[in-house]
């Protein structure tokens, strides 16, 4: 394929304002009228399409939006080949301008072999880069070595409303005959060195209440008498974790995967400049001062973050106020195989048990809001070793074998509904700024990314 | 004096909305009418007035206002006799009816004994039953066994602006005379038991600020390998109390004066209803079971309230955010003979010490915001005497004998700039209502206590 032609496409892609977060009917219709453009590629391709009606969201406020239709499309069904199916989104972040963006946000914009504006890195320039590979094989008239579908949403930013609900209605059907799912939506971790990701970590998200009444008391009127919900609740998350990071839950780490020798060697194998990583986190010391010990704590362990108390004085200035009922938040980050349920009632033991320890007349609530799995997936799987050899095909290099610190619920999402191994192939490099100002995609990764697509369906055929 | 004519005054001035907090114009306009209202009263009672004009403050928001005059008088100079200075306020809380007032604020409503309207308690009607005594004088063309003055302000419920510089002026010139100053700007601690109140405590107001970086952290991307901000806030926070109040600051209770007999005795004759204390509080356990020990941590122990924590998440939902800066606050009562530049380095001392055990490579900035000092009286003292035998002749009862938990400046810069003795003699009862909905005083609280003050002219000056 052109790579000009390519970039054309990118920049008609950019250019349309699918910002799916802002509730303006303004983006709401170009949303739709992304969605419609590429049902029309995908079928140019000659791919079989089904663009599926959503229905409508809810917003807080009352009003009603309605959700872009899923692109659900098929390119040969050919039983003696491999099945691979693409996940992709074509909404995006809001980008404003005035927020600093140096060049139009939606218009693709090439400086320095930069192609700046938003969507081009996430998640526009990866579905571009497969829908691309493919159409070259149709552009040589060759056959295509694999079957494709594709699983194209407009509402990844603003959670993927209702996608999980089609997934299970699809399960049987479009899912059906799919081996293998395939997922470009996140970076590298270098600008220059490609990168498969095999993992990323759950999330628990914690609430505790801490109540003596619902009102207020002053502190000159009330302090010295009171078990005071604060203190309460500050030895309460005081209890939660060390000063190096040590999740002081009693029993948190046991289901915690052991590392074995190869995970070591994936670990070290990864390059990364301590360094350069520091300084542009402006961070003067981290925990950890090796590599491996840093990636193993972002990825292959645990994590507990105290958020914040919503309910307590947290404005500028002096108030002398003893608030009245309180609640902290924090949550855990999981990794295989620590399960959500067992951590919530670990969680819960141990605040019961603290709270018990200080005689305290105020009731305490722990709540577990939120529990989402880790995900992580086998790197001997066939589509790992073919996504491998493609990588050494196009960029002469191993590719960094990493996992993501936070949550990407679609890939679990894929794993527990259809019961498929997937695979995450991001295009982009460590610095191209998804969801903040300046949003780009290398020239070079957008057009070596379509090659490594191409030759990953070559090795996904022989090897399947 | 005619108890009716003492109403209808009291009826005129509550109708004056002084509201000093507000800074609308129409507050202020009628503030500086209570003051003009004030002085034409206190001139008809032949005293030499002056109003000091104060000039103007300047509002966050660049706003201009003109501060009410004080009004500084003076009714007898006669050497023999004693001089007792009375300070009070005009200026009132705001009070809108439709925040639950069951009659119009700036409208006295009498209903069941209780006069009814903003102001009436916090301080109109007890600065009239000051007034009402000294007219009775007048009315009975008896002369008045001492020499009276007054500082009388409006803008108390707004931080007294400008009030200590006045003082610092007037402390040669109109305090030199001056022997006894009265204050009755707080509250029985009873709903029928009279009170004298002979102490404050003060508060030292603590900001520990805790910086990884200005900005926050995906708590994905960096949960695990930081020194977290929250963590180590929590974890100084969590050092400086324990669970039943004891505060953990090394060295804090050292300076504290210890209990004396005399003083336990005085507890003792406080009538308190613990039972009914706790619940009109709403709150299921204090830490002490008995009214001594409980009326001891609100007036002569100090005591530690931490506030809140600014920069981290603080609203509903669930935000997955590393706060990069968090400042805790917290502050302590301070009581006799505690020092405000001593628990500032004692308070910062320990909060290092904690820290560093950390080793954090977080910065910690510890400051106080405000150090207000505890203010006590000999209650052996002339004025005390003589204010105790007065509320025997009215009541035929001994006074509760009380301090107040928070912190009233007033009565400290008196001591320290004009250095003469304070006694606070309050009018109202215990479920007056200062600054809430409701606010009223007792028909009775202000008949009797306009008796108590005339009856405290004729004690001072046998006792002087």
């Amino acid at each position: 394929m052109d790579p000009k032609l390519g970039r054309v496409m990118l920049k008609e892609w950019v250019a349309i304002e699918s910002d799916s977060v802002q509730p303006m009917p303004h983006f709401r219709q170009e949303l739709f009228r992304m969605m419609a453009v590429a049902v029309d590629m995908l079928q140019r391709l000659g791919a079989h399409v089904a663009s599926v009606d959503m229905g409508s969201q809810q917003l807080p406020d009352g009003q009603s939006l309605p959700i872009p239709p899923v692109i659900l499309a098929e390119l040969g069904n050919d039983p003696t080949k491999a099945t691979v199916c693409f996940y992709g989104h074509l909404d995006v972040q809001p980008a404003d301008r005035a927020d600093g963006w140096l060049t139009d946000p939606y218009m693709l914009t090439e400086v320095d072999g930069k192609l700046y504006g938003r969507g081009a890195t996430d998640n526009k320039g990866p579905v571009l880069a497969w829908i691309n590979a493919v159409s070259a094989f149709r552009a040589l008239e060759q056959d295509l070595p694999v079957n494709i579908k594709f699983i194209i949403e407009g509402m990844e930013e603003a959670g993927s409303v209702a996608l999980e609900e089609l997934m299970e209605k699809e399960k049987d059907r479009f899912f059906s005959g799919v081996d293998y799912i395939v997922i470009s939506d996140n970076l590298w971790i270098s600008q220059r060195k490609p990168a498969i990701t095999y993992g990323t970590r759950g999330n628990s998200y914690f609430t505790v209440e801490v109540k003596c009444r619902d009102q207020d008391f002053h502190s000159g009127t009330f302090g010295g008498i009171l078990h005071e919900s604060m203190a309460d609740l500050v030895a309460l998350l005081g209890s939660l974790v060390d000063s190096s990071g040590h999740i002081l839950v009693p029993g948190i780490y046991d289901e915690v995967a052991p590392v074995t020798e190869e995970e070591i060697n994936t670990y070290k194998a990864i390059d990364l400049d301590l360094e350069e990583y520091r300084n542009s986190s402006q961070v003067a010391k981290f925990l950890f001062d090796t590599k491996e010990e840093i990636l193993m704590h972002l990825w292959r362990y645990p994590s507990l973050s105290i958020h914040g108390i919503e309910g307590a004085f947290d404005e500028p200035g002096a108030k002398t106020v003893i608030p009245g009922r309180v609640i902290g938040k924090f949550s855990i980050r999981l990794v295989p195989h620590m399960n959500v349920s067992m951590v919530e009632k670990q969680v819960t033991r141990h605040l019961e048990d603290v709270f018990s320890k200080r005689n305290s007349s105020n009731k305490m609530v722990v709540s577990m809001a939120l529990g989402l799995h880790p995900w992580i997936a086998n790197i001997n799987n066939t589509q790992y070793i073919a996504a491998k050899r493609a990588i050494r095909t196009v960029f002469g290099t191993d590719p960094d074998m990493i996992r993501d610190g936070s949550t990407i619920p679609i890939a679990k999402m894929f794993q527990e509904i259809v019961h498929k191994s997937v695979v995450m192939i991001p295009l982009g490099a460590v610095d191209d700024g998804e969801h903040s100002q300046n949003e780009k995609i290398n020239r070079w990764n957008y057009i070596e990314g379509t090659k490594v697509f191409a030759a990953f369906f070559f090795e996904m055929a022989q090897l399947h």
